[in-house]
């Protein structure tokens, strides 16, 4: 979402001429009229990374291609922000299925990134994909099941991506998985 | 914070009647004026499980007595919310030491909870106390380093403090360390 310059507290409807603060400052936007701080906090983005294992025993991951920017045309995990009224795991569930129609079981967290650039949190989960009755929503041109010798490396939409897939790919062949944690320093 | 029922749009500063939608209802407040969405997201709570371990190799967990509400007089970790321009565990390490005054060295996520009500995610990582020079903050009563028997179970603050408090036992009796998830119902 674009956030404006200048706001009008959410309180008392006075023009506020900062909202966001810059990165390095910690202070906050406060009404000139009322003393309303308006806090800005990270946001939490939640996604799957889903699995469909074919009768040859090799996986192969779902990807989106985007249909909007940021990244318009490039590939992406399922992933969206996480609303209110529903757990992260629901939330990445949520994203999955509107993403790209998919009806999955979920496995288990698998990584937390930081994104302090953006101001996000990216969560992702292991997910095994039920069935293959996809359905590219409005926010996705075309969905894709790939093998791990075939991901697009150079045309995925963010690092966060990137870095999910490759843990991913690492974990599988040495046969366990873990929980990732660590900062991406952009998201494309 | 308190968020107000009626607020003023962002934007354009006209007033907007509902900011907060029903939890059951994933629509937003809505401008009528001019449109702008104001977007309601979850937060990021941030803490730490802050531990001492003496000569007699016994290992004694930081809490903290809350002096503000919610849960004044109540025994919780170090904990907040994480700000923007921060990783999660930069700002678990920011609360730390706003409330105890303490210098830690974090030692890996150790829990992720949703807590869907109160439309918060509570992050807490593993930390190891460096020394004993705690010194309580503002929104501490006062501090005090607990053995594993000595937890006041019947005075915690937070649901998900107590159930941090419980799996760190549980690991630490068997030896090993996990990422743990799930939801806590309400966080009082």
């Amino acid at each position: 979402m674009a956030v404006p310059e200048i706001h009008f507290c959410r309180r008392c409807g006075h023009a506020v001429e900062q909202r966001i603060p810059p990165l390095e400052d910690r202070s906050r936007a406060v009404c000139p009229h009322c003393g309303y701080v308006d806090y800005v906090n990270p946001l939490n983005v939640v996604g799957t990374v889903p699995v469909w294992t074919g009768e040859d025993g090799q996986p192969r991951i779902l990807l989106c291609r985007r249909a909007i920017e940021p990244r318009r045309g490039y590939w992406t995990l399922p992933a969206g922000f996480m609303e209110v009224g529903e757990t992260a795991a629901e939330g990445a569930a949520r994203e999955t299925r509107e993403e790209a129609g998919a009806r999955i079981e979920l496995e288990g967290l698998f990584a937390v990134l930081d994104a302090v650039r953006v101001r996000q949190v990216h969560l992702f989960y292991r997910a095994r994909l039920l069935d293959l009755d996809l359905a590219p929503g409005p926010e996705t041109i075309e969905n894709a099941l790939v093998g791990l010798d075939e991901i697009p490396w150079d045309r995925l939409a963010f690092h966060s991506v990137r870095r999910v897939l490759q843990d991913w790919i690492d974990d599988h062949r040495r046969g366990r998985f873990d929980v990732h944690t660590g900062s991406v320093e952009r998201t494309r």
